[in-house]
Parts: C-alpha cells; structure tokens; sequence
C-alpha cells in the first residue's frame, strides 16, 4: 500500500504525519457528488449501483489528500434487506415503509445473506480495492445494532425515541431478540465486507448517546462487543482494525475502549487530550474536531485543527476526523484548509519530536 | 413553609422523602392545561397573562403532591423584551421575527428592565405565592445568555448551530459582547424575580451540550458564573438557592459544580451515583430519569425510580426530577406513579437510615 497512515495509526504505530478522513466525505457538499446524484435520481439508487457507488467513494480523494477512502454506502442497508422497505426522503432523512410494530415483527426478522441480498455493497468494494489499486485503504462500516433498531422501530429518524424506549422498557426480552439478530446481522455484513476488501472497518453507533449508563451498556454496547468477538479480522496476512463510534458516548470512553475495539471515535463534546488520559494507551482515538468548525474561516480552522493536535500530544494512534459527518452546505475550499493543516502541522510536529533528542545529544 | 423539602435538599439538609418536581409540569400532557390553552390561544398569550400563568401554574400541583412548582413561562421572555419579535409556531417551536444578523445588531441590544419590559413574569409569580399560601415554594428561571443566544442568532430551534457557531468561531468578540449583553439581562431578570417572590432559581443551559469543553467553559459557563456572581440571593431572611441545568453537560459536572451554585441538573445520560461521587458533596443534585420511561408502565417506572433512588445513595441533596422537559403524550397517570414512588421509596430508605442505629444499638 502507498499510504498506510491510517492503518498504522489505528494500530498505534508511528507516523510521519497525522493521518486524516472525513465522515461523510463523499457527499453534498461536493458538487461533483451533486451533479452524479443528480443523474442517478436518488441517494438509494446511488448506494445500490456499485459503479455509481465505486465513482463517488473515489470523488473526494481526487480532490483532498486524504488517507483513507470510505465506501459511499448507507447505515440502514441491512433492515432494507429485511424486507423493511427503505426510502430516502429528502429532507426528511430514511423512512421504512414497513417499521417494527410488534413482537411477532421482530420474530419474522431472519439474518440477511451478505453476498446475495446486499451483494451491491461487496461489489463497490470490490471495484473501489480495484480502482484504489493500493492508494490509500478503504474503510468498510455498519450502523450498531441499537442504532439500527431505533430507525426500525420509530419507522425513521427521532427526536424522542418513543417507541424504541417504551419497548426497551416495557417488553426488553422482545428489545434483547431485535438486538441479538440485528449484531448477528452485522456481524455477517462485515466479514462480508471484509472479505470482499475493507481494510478497516468501522461501527456507527450514532444513537447510543440517547441513552442512559446503564441502558447504553446493555442494549448498545453489549451488543457491539459481540460484534467484535464475531469478526474475522485476519485477511490476506493483515489484520483489519475496527473503530467504533458512539455519538454522544463521551461519559462512556472507558467501556468503549475495553469493547475489543481498535480505535475509539470521539465526537467533539470531549477534549481529545481528556479521552487519552482516561482511556490511557490500549486504543487508537478517531476525531474530534466540530463539524461547524468548517463553516469558519480558513485561519480559524487552522487554529481549531492545532488546537486538536497539542491536546493530542506526541504519542500515537490519532486519526485526524470531524466529531461526525461534514454537513451539505460546507465549502470544499475549506475542507482543503483543514487537510492541510492536519498534514503541515502534525508533519512539523512529528519531525520536531524525531529531531529533538538529536539536537540534545550534541 | 408548610413543605420546604425542596429548600432543604437544594442546602444538603436532611429530608423525611425525597422532593420531586418536574421540568415542564405544567404543560400539554395535562388535559387542564389543554382546556385553558385552546380558551388562551396560543402559548405566548398564556405566559404573558398573569392570571392565566398563575391558574396553569397551579395546575400540577392540584393533581399531584409535588414538592415545587415552577412559575409557567418561556425561557425565550428576554429576546422577546429586547424587540426580536418572539412568536411560537405549532410543530415548529420559536421563531424570531427579527434575528440577530450582523455585529451591529448586537451592539444595539440593550439590557431590558425586567419589572417594564417583562413585568408580566413579576405579576405572575406574586400572583402564584400568594395563591400557594406557603404550601410549596416556587422556583424562577431564565434560559442561559449561551442557549439564549443561540436562538436569538439561529432564529429559532436548530439541529446544527450553523450560524451561532461561525459566530463564535470567527468573530468571537461579538459574540462575548452579545453573551455579556445577556448575562447582564439575566442577571437583572432573575434578580427581579427573587424580588417578586421566587424562592429558588433556575438556569436552563439547554444547549450548552452541543460545545466542545473549550467552547462550553468559555461561551456558556463563563457566563453563567457571571450571572451567579451578580445575584441577589438574600430574601426576606432567607437564601434562594441557585439550580444549574446543562443538558449534554454530563462532562463537565465538576466545573458546573464549581460555578458557585447550590445545585447541579443532571439529564439522563449520567450515572446519578457516579454524578456524585466526582463532584463530592459540594452541591445538591437534580434529576435524573429519562423523559421516555414515563412512556412505559407503572410497574417499570418504579423500578427505574428505585434505582436512581438506589445510585443516589443515603446522603442528602437530591431533588428528584426527569433528566429534561416531560413529553407532551404522557399519560398523567404515569406521572402519579412516579411521584408517588419518589415519595414512597425514598421515605422507607430514609426511614431505615434513620432507625438502623438504634437498632444496633439495642
């Protein structure tokens, strides 16, 4: 591989410079992505064309220097395939047409084959390994078993979660089989995912900050553990390493990072320097910087990504990121402003650190 | 005072049960508020009718044997008094007419005198003491200058903070002018409300969370010691304690507890016990159940007010509450079974403390 920045920063390994992606970096706030989704019609038809798919993960890396491409794909891929009828609307977000209303629903749901019935997926990644031919390493991901099970049952987006809560509180036996076939789910989905080229792969666990300590370890956390114990992360003499992210889980660092995870994402309502404390050395940390930062002036991003990296510090395992996905309305012009300043900055920094015992041994 | 059990547990002074209140009691899950809103019109005319914010005031407290009530108004009677034209839109919260859009409109904000400009809050809270008798005392509030502003910036309600954060991100002196400007208002807001007759106050930092901690010490908490600092807390020979509430700001609990108030609100996203144990025994704590489990059966609810009863512990300084405003479809029913659990587990615990060395000493 030509860059594997990314790679060996989750593993903590040193670096030359600070390795960066963007959550969301192929999307809206790129007009070369607008103008393909425009052709294609709708965002699902995008993600269930493996070219167009293959074509718009490849978009942001022609134009940032980024280190790491992710598959242009969509969290709520697996309750599709379980038949619940997923459509895009727009500015309203994901809607099912057929949501979990019952018991009996979750005790129909059947673990979807990967290959046959999410097939589009594998072949992106098959074709974006084929493209990247080594450049950088693609990222492979699912939506968390919880955060699944939020949009299935509350039939889409929420502000209140309702009818998901009201089920973990009042039937959690039927809350516990959802949540034990949708991490059997995913589970499957990325060794699919794996198998067919993700180098890395990565859990969106974007509602678990919606719940209580307690309720987060057992509906989310507990389920995302299972996950990593299923994996297969030996492929072709390499291990894959899994980040997992948990919006909101700032209280939770600790229990996050003893998951069996490899790196810990980190939304920007925690000091990175904090969160490395607290965690200590057992995992890599993925972030943080506020997604809003980027509607800033270019020095004020420049300022916020230094920021970032001093409270870092100088040991290893930090993967440059936004604390969640890059919003539509950004200007790309300052996404390369926050690019370079990751790379110049870190790049400084490192070659400071390598340097300085030299020039004290003189 | 006939029930000064809250006053007692905002001091850290031992209580025979646990007080319970609740954010948002007085609003749109009781069928009486409903009747007297249609009647009234619409939300605002009802918070700027004295008569009207006394009776649905009292509304709660009819139904329910809680421990406060909290005088019924909006966190938004600031903006609306510096002439940003406050309206609240049905499904889609508050709107201002006229928002903050450049620097010059902040600096042209002057601070509203709070018996002239908002003088129906005043009237409506010694309308409700003198109704209550003594028989529970009565909390003010005010929005944070930080969640203040946020509104007065965006417009309205917002998912992203676009514009309150490029604000503050590139041009940060208008933006501590526009925060002092309400700090200062606030200030002069609930220092009249003490005046009026509201025997403990509340600031409702209700988007502090979505700060990195840098942002939150410097934009939102900053301001609101300001505010703790400026007010006049002696009243009739007695001291009004000071509630501190940051939803999302379980990060930052031991700066909130250093801030010089008496009582830090805890949503649900933390441990109560934990809460606790980090910030010691310098304040009282409030809260902290999530508003959804009032969505499941009574049976549940007790259970998860015993264990937050449980976490707590044996110590004194906790008021029981919901870790955010109750939803507008719960069941009053619901209600009745958390307070009474509150009452009912907390008095049996405290009961026992209290005899249990007696009884070792036989």
């Amino acid at each position: 591989m030509k860059n594997d920045r990314l790679l060996k920063a989750l593993f903590r390994e040193p670096v030359d410079q600070t390795p960066v992606w963007i959550m969301r970096q192929a999307g809206r706030y790129l007009p070369e992505y607008r103008a393909i989704r425009q052709k294609a019609g709708d965002f699902l038809t995008l993600c269930q064309t493996p070219e167009l798919a293959c074509e718009v993960t490849l978009q942001p890396l022609r134009r940032f220097p980024l280190d790491a491409a992710i598959i242009f794909s969509d969290i709520l891929t697996i309750p599709d395939a379980m038949g619940l009828g997923l459509s895009i609307e727009e500015g309203k977000g994901p809607v099912f047409a057929k949501p979990i209303r019952d018991t009996a629903a979750i005790d129909n749901l059947a673990v979807p084959d990967p290959e046959s019935e999410t097939g589009y997926v594998m072949e992106a990644i098959r074709l974006v390994r084929r493209e990247l031919d080594g450049a950088v390493p693609l990222i492979g991901f699912s939506g968390s078993p919880w955060t699944l099970a939020t949009y299935m049952v509350e039939g889409g987006s929420s502000r209140e979660f309702t009818r998901i809560k009201t089920l973990m509180f009042d039937e959690p036996g039927a809350a516990h089989r959802l949540l034990d076939t949708l991490s059997k789910s995913v589970t499957a989905y990325l060794n699919a995912q794996i198998a067919a080229g993700a180098q890395a792969v990565m859990l969106f666990d974007t509602w678990g900050g919606v719940l209580s300590p307690r309720g987060y370890r057992a509906f989310s956390l507990h389920y995302m553990q299972r996950i990593l114990e299923g994996l297969d992360r030996n492929r072709d003499n390499a291990t894959v390493p899994v980040i997992l992210f948990t919006k909101g889980g700032g209280g939770w660092l600790e229990d996050i990072a003893a998951s069996g995870c490899d790196a810990v994402g980190l939304d920007w309502t925690v000091d990175i320097g904090e969160a490395r404390s607290r965690i200590g050395h057992r995992v890599a940390l993925q972030g943080n910087l506020d997604p809003s930062v980027l509607y800033a002036s270019p020095h004020c991003i420049r300022d916020e990504v230094a920021s970032i990296l001093d409270k870092y510090g100088d040991g290893p395992g930090h993967v440059f990121n936004l604390g969640h996905g890059i919003h539509p309305k950004i200007n790309p012009d300052h996404v390369t402003a926050m690019v370079d300043a990751v790379h110049e900055i870190s790049r400084t920094r490192l070659n400071t650190m390598t340097s300085a015992p030299k020039q004290r041994s003189r």
